[in-house]
């Protein structure tokens, strides 16, 4: 541990040994983890750097190469979303930077920011046939 | 415009300045611009690499670079969420890779997918007053 690392981070405690947690996969500079309560559906994993940084507003390094970790995830699925929540008012529980990786199915219902107008969005930057 | 930049992309025409946006800011590997129709709320940005990928999930190096330019608008607000659609399914609109930042403040009311079980997470993590 280094005193960038809070010893109450719960993250860094996984990443330490000292809790455990469902991993998912291992990197040299990160882990993927499932959310202890199990997350939005079974797809849900949390991609975290090694690296103790508070946010995805901290390090843009740190964060940049969490990203790169959580696209590899993304290139598996068909469909999914990434999210970084920066700061508690964004809905950030735990302060050591993680990326959310959740598969996305057409009709899943889950809710994003801009469900309602994603088709006015669609229409007004003239996308046709393409997605 | 090469070859893996199509001509009906709408932001390679921004880009490569066939077409016009609201810009907020130009880095030398991506741009920064609003929301063709005004966004979630008015912080809303798209972060856009001058690359054509088609998602997150094509090329990590330039997933994690935009990633990078998103995480120092991060930086400069208080809260907020950094979010990438990857797929039709997951809400992806225009096949061109691009990352949304939106500012968020404690209760605006904006969905996210956890939205309903954050409390809960943050129990199961044992988070109490860090976040």
């Amino acid at each position: 541990m280094t005193d960038t690392e809070p010893a109450d981070c719960a993250f860094c405690a996984i990443i330490e040994g000292r809790a455990t947690a469902n991993i998912i996969q291992i990197w040299h500079d990160a882990i993927a983890i499932r959310p202890r309560r199990g997350g939005v559906n079974d797809s849900h994993v949390l991609v975290i750097p090694r690296t103790h940084v508070a946010d995805a507003g901290t390090d843009p390094a740190v964060t940049a190469a969490t990203m790169a970790r959580a696209a590899e995830l993304a290139a598996q699925r068909p469909a999914s979303n990434i999210i970084a929540n920066v700061g508690a008012a964004a809905g950030q529980t735990v302060m050591h930077l993680h990326l959310h990786v959740i598969t996305r199915t057409k009709g899943d219902g889950i809710q994003l920011p801009w469900t309602a107008q994603q088709e006015a969005e669609r229409a007004a930057w003239g996308v046709t046939s393409r997605g």
